[in-house]
């Protein structure tokens, strides 16, 4: 049913989202679009999307565009942590992207039982290292699930348009506390769209957290709105070498 | 399995929650305490309860005491709804409690598909009538569940606290936003203990509601704090006598 498990640090057979699940290379026809070189695209370690050429058509035409993410804070910044703050900073800079950078207290408490004042205090110290990099926060929204009204809301409003089999499908039987986590997670992910004016949002990941971008774009065909795109980077391995490097 | 349903308008025998589910009369021995005679009590209206008796005594020691309450605000004011407001008022004038009345338009949208917009013209004149009954807003706290952040993170925090089992036992197979909608109702009614420093919580509802304070409790019970009391009153049958008074 299920072998890609974003709470796990398996690796796990990523070649079936190519060929099962939709999934597209970049390739020149995009990285030709980009103004500047960069090493995220130089080097291949950007190597998959969804949607990826509609977004940056999109922003070529003066359309208002932001790119999402966020991050579970259950740890300091490490180095794939680190990969997709340089992602969020070069889209920002390349396309005049709006930032939304997501603290993800919810997930870290489904996930990890870690209170929400707990996570507080940790993304203190993400977020620090996220400016540090060069994120320009006079462009930016970042914020805590857990104290965003309406991410909350829409998870709410979502719920409707899941089914347990939806959500079985593409995450495995999980306790009702990770369901409303990823239905949250599809609010942040929606929230640029439904909340704020954008009409194009693109979502940097890692590739295990693909079924989050699967999710939340079914429920963005079921609102009839735009579905976001997607960028997917290669796995940051642990020091190790035998799983992915996680917290 | 289950023949109690808070969001079905058939009747059902509620005299299997005395033998099978513990609920208790409402006796001489709890209304002897009461100062005033009310024909709530008098007429035996308000026929059966959980640890009320502890709340009275509560209340007679000075502990800070709440009464919570709320209206799925899917229509106007009925007689059902009415009844309601004269406990709350009740109770608010005879214990001093604080009156916290949610207005639950998350549980209108995932039952009936109201939106959040919706719900708000139509609570405006439910609370229009609450405030006309005598309710004193002085002592009161009003809101919205969708428009009130702790609510909404008690809901989170308790999802861990609950399992499918549980959830499926006390309301049969629903959907995930039905469950989601419970737990925000377990929000609410422990929201006064765990955010305002209330001692004890009484909740009054119609003897059909059950499930809920149920679910309520055993959330309170996993978290090690006092069980909300509940009192509750005869349901309201409909003109033809067919079906519970509903919306």
């Amino acid at each position: 049913m299920i072998d890609i498990d974003p709470w796990s640090n398996a690796l796990a057979d990523y070649g079936r989202l190519f060929s099962q699940f939709g999934m597209q290379e970049i390739d020149s026809a995009i990285t030709s679009k980009l103004r500047g070189k960069h090493r995220l695209f130089e080097r291949n370690i950007v190597f998959a999307h969804r949607d990826f050429d509609k977004f940056v058509d999109a922003a070529k035409n003066g359309r208002k565009v932001a790119v999402m993410s966020g991050i579970k804070p259950s740890n300091e910044f490490h180095l794939g942590s680190k990969l997709t703050a340089d992602e969020l900073i070069y889209y920002q800079k390349e396309f005049g992207a709006k930032v939304f950078y997501a603290i993800a207290d919810i997930e870290a408490y489904a996930d990890n039982g870690i209170s929400f004042e707990e996570s507080r205090k940790v993304a203190v110290s993400n977020v620090a290292d996220l400016l540090a990099l060069g994120l320009d926060e006079k462009n930016a929204c970042i914020y805590r699930q857990s104290k965003e009204m309406r991410v909350m809301n829409l998870a709410y409003i979502f719920s409707k348009k899941v089914t347990y089999n939806m959500l079985r499908a593409i995450y495995g039987e999980r306790d009702i506390s990770l369901y409303m986590s990823v239905l949250t997670q599809a609010g942040d992910i929606l929230m640029p769209q439904l909340e704020f004016g954008i009409d194009y949002t693109v979502v940097p990941v890692g590739v295990d957290q693909d079924p989050h971008i699967r999710l939340t774009r079914d429920i963005a065909a079921k609102l009839g709105i735009t579905l976001p795109a997607a960028t997917y980077h290669r796995f940051m391995k642990s020091l190790s070498g035998t799983e992915k490097m996680s917290k």
